[in-house]
């Protein structure tokens, strides 16, 4: 029951929250021993706040629930690649997986050569599809 | 009177804040129509949450006075060269300039081959031997 890709959806969900909001379409959650200690989703324009990234929200609300900073034995499920800023906060926490939707190749870390903790394991394509389409519906909605 | 190291002797006076509290000193302002508009010290430790950088902080503080997410005609005054998740969140900041004392060979951005956004200008070596200083001190200290 517990795969990668029922997690995913959970995260999907709270994308779909975000594209309610009129807010850029990503959505993550961090689970801990199979249970979900954080769910976020984007709300920069909400927030009027760049930093408030669905990641970075996450990170912070798993540490504050785990009473430590560390997210070891913690897997993130986001629907789009993290951004240079959200890898670097990965980074620090240590997180032990972390399971990614869609690439961005614009955004993303991946192109900027950065990489994430030795101790933290990258799974990739999981509901890749849906997690990148909703994305190019956001934006092409707001191109019309 | 409004000098780059006036500013800076105020984010070094946030470093020396976060040292009295045991954080790796590191301290930050952002300064709109010389008027400073953030400041923030390292709380990674007292909050538990390693997304709590001063920059991210204060980067957070500045939107919420502005009422706009975007740092446009506003400098950030910073003791150490950013992290990758700080320089992250600036590059979507848009923040006009960069002021920062010491350099970090380790953490920093500039040696993981990253940019700011390309509307920021960058000052380096501002209060250097200072800012450089008190985190020597602190290392050395926890090391004994």
């Amino acid at each position: 029951m517990f795969t990668d890709e029922y997690f995913m959806k959970l995260a999907f969900r709270e994308a779909e929250i975000a594209l309610e909001k009129n807010e850029v379409p990503v959505g993550c959650i961090i689970v801990f021993e199979n249970r979900i200690i954080a769910k976020a989703h984007n709300l920069t324009e909400t927030l009027n706040d760049v930093t408030a990234h669905a990641e970075m929200q996450a990170i912070t609300s798993a540490a504050n629930f785990l009473g430590g900073k560390y997210l070891q034995n913690c897997t993130m499920y986001v629907t789009l690649e993290p951004c240079v800023m959200c890898a670097g906060a990965l980074v620090w926490s240590q997180v032990s997986k972390v399971v990614i939707g869609a690439r961005d190749e614009q955004r993303g870390f991946i192109n900027k050569k950065l990489t994430l903790h030795p101790k933290t394991k990258i799974v990739f394509g999981i509901l890749e599809n849906e997690c990148s389409q909703i994305m190019k519906d956001f934006f092409l909605d707001r191109r019309l």
